[in-house]
């Protein structure tokens, strides 16, 4: 299969890129490093350096024979995006082009214009594109879990029957987001709907949860393929975070109360969801939406499971409950569903000691490069 | 009240303008003349030309002693609107200031392109001034009946009380409209929630069907105070078309089956709901929607009432139904609920033969200006 990668550069599209060609896929990549700006702009530069994109897809040529074709370039420019996909004439793709961060969407109002702007023009260039280059092509969405927020009826599968007076309608599921980074999703995901109505696209919605980790089968003997590792407060995904500061010796930052509860996911497994979306199309016509995670944990869990592995490791962790900068429920019932992945063959990576123990042993080896002032930034909602 | 109006030229922007000052309230304008502009490029020029809008202002100061100041620019630009709020202090907005037609935003890549970007961004702007200028201040957005679609369950005004599996859960009303056009306005909807809850903005979102009429108090004795009158298949609501294709003799083109229902409302109403939604504003933290309708009718019926009220006044009347460029059902159930105005006030101007023979009469003397091409051009859905 040919498959288009755009953000073929980002925390899982550089790990999705590999993971494909692996599995004998075709893959081009498409990127035009907006994370990695932003992360210089505003001080919070991943981990370690990573090789830019040529260089690492020469880098996994030389280990795997796989070769990647490179477009760098803006996909909010019409003009660029149709080149990417006239010239890589894609059976699918994998569409994670897009500002990926909450509290950079709410830092300050030039941000929020550039999480709207390029995530909503992305995701409109990429329809048009399909339509005029590759109309059967497959659209594999990364949402976000986000996008439900925390209702207190169970959260289905992107789709809820509802019964009103006697009557009966399916909707796509009612979304409440809680940043404007997840906002855009929601609208991305409104957009991609009313194209596949009009236009009988075929698309994948993954409403994913947050990530951890950093190693795949492709990368574990090589830490020059390893993705991003963004630990701050704007960048950093929450385990990813608490793991770094348990190696720093800095406290657990647990927002408010702690009670947030969300759908974690282990990478490995996200690029085994996104794979096996790409191998088991939607219809044309179909939107079908898949709630990507794998198990869910509140903060407090999470801060209470790298306690335990970190004094474990001789660490000693120590948590502490901080003002929370975001205005979100911080005790709220959370009930999603998810079996559209696991029916496809999903075998999860669960959380435990062992991976956390992995991860811990690997920030160690760059404990002089933490800085401890990216954890709390304090980037204010309201 | 100090009143900013956002795309204050358009059809209901100038009409609002005049009628604000006339009881009593300070009123500002900005528009940068894009659907003047959309309208010469795509060669559907209004039925009678209008002033500029200093021009209106000017003539509205001579008959009225009210002035208008006057700002022309690109909302879309964020120093001009923020110059705009920073001068004109408003206490409340009228937002507007959209891309307005459904038909427009289907054209092509360019226009849904630019419907996309002109109306979010517009959005986004005026919270964004609101937040930097003027926090207290009501928001009053024209949203559209369109963005709920035609579901098989009643449509509540704006909100649903979702039951599922014993629990229960307040959502805004699930949406999903038929036009790239009428997303844009769901996506507004969602970006004015989330920053009402984060930011405790005061929104009144008005679910508005399709207008019909150009009189008012305040031009019945002036043409040249009178609206924009498009009646062209792209930026022409669907009864102001029949009443010009009446006139022309022109068979009245009904979409398909002609079952597609909505709800209307005439022009002096539309004025009433904007000025009672301001003058009984929303409270802080909320978004308050309104259901902008007074009377629902399917294509064939308005055909039908046309027909009847044309040949009345010895017009020969033919109703030919054409093939529906649109993909929208043409057959389906449509109740929605319309209290919430009707509970501030509002006194309906309903559909009857006088009202269309009197916008007949009008067309009449410009009958030798309509032009038939504009009444057909099968903009494609898919």
């Amino acid at each position: 299969m040919r498959v288009l990668i755009l953000g073929g550069d980002g925390y899982l599209g550089w790990p999705t890129a590999m993971n494909l060609t692996a599995r004998g896929h075709w893959v081009a990549v498409a990127d035009n490093y907006l994370r990695r700006r932003l992360c210089r702009e505003e001080n919070v530069e991943p981990l370690f350096g990573v090789p830019n994109l040529h260089e690492r897809c020469a880098l996994w040529e030389s280990v795997s024979e796989k070769q990647i074709p490179v477009f760098i370039g803006d996909l909010t420019d019409w003009e660029f995006a149709a080149e990417v996909f006239r010239v890589s004439k894609p059976d699918a793709i994998v569409h994670y082009a897009e500002q990926p961060a909450a509290p950079y969407s709410m830092l300050n109002r030039r941000a929020a214009a550039l999480t709207l702007n390029n995530n909503l023009t992305v995701t409109a260039n990429v329809i048009f594109a399909v339509r005029e280059y590759c109309p059967d092509a497959h659209i594999v969405k990364l949402g976000t879990m986000g996008e439900y927020g925390t209702p207190d009826i169970d959260i289905e599968e992107g789709w809820l029957e509802v019964d009103h007076k006697g009557r009966r309608h399916k909707f796509l599921y009612p979304r409440q987001a809680s940043s404007l980074y997840h906002t855009t999703k929601i609208m991305d995901t409104d957009l991609l709907w009313f194209y596949v109505r009009m236009w009988n696209l075929r698309v994948t919605d993954l409403m994913q949860g947050p990530v951890y980790g950093l190693f795949t089968a492709e990368n574990e003997n090589d830490d020059r393929l390893l993705p991003f590792f963004n630990y701050d407060e704007i960048f950093g995904t929450v385990l990813n975070r608490f793991v770094v500061q348990a190696v720093a010796g800095y406290p657990l930052t647990v927002f408010g109360k702690g009670g947030q509860t969300r759908g974690y996911i282990n990478i490995k497994d996200s690029l085994n969801c996104v794979r096996l979306s790409l191998e088991n199309p939607a219809q044309t016509g179909e939107l079908r939406i898949f709630n990507q995670f794998t198990e869910t944990f509140s903060v407090n869990e999470l801060a209470e499971r790298v306690t335990h592995a970190g004094n474990e490791l001789g660490l000693n962790v120590k948590i502490q409950h901080v003002e929370n900068p975001r205005k979100e429920a911080e005790d709220h019932y959370y009930n999603p569903k998810h079996t559209g992945l696991l029916d496809l063959g999903l075998t999860p990576h669960c959380l435990d000691d062992k991976t956390l123990e992995q991860m811990m042993r690997f920030v160690m080896r760059y404990k002089d490069r933490i800085t401890q002032d990216q954890f709390y930034r304090q980037v204010k909602w309201a």
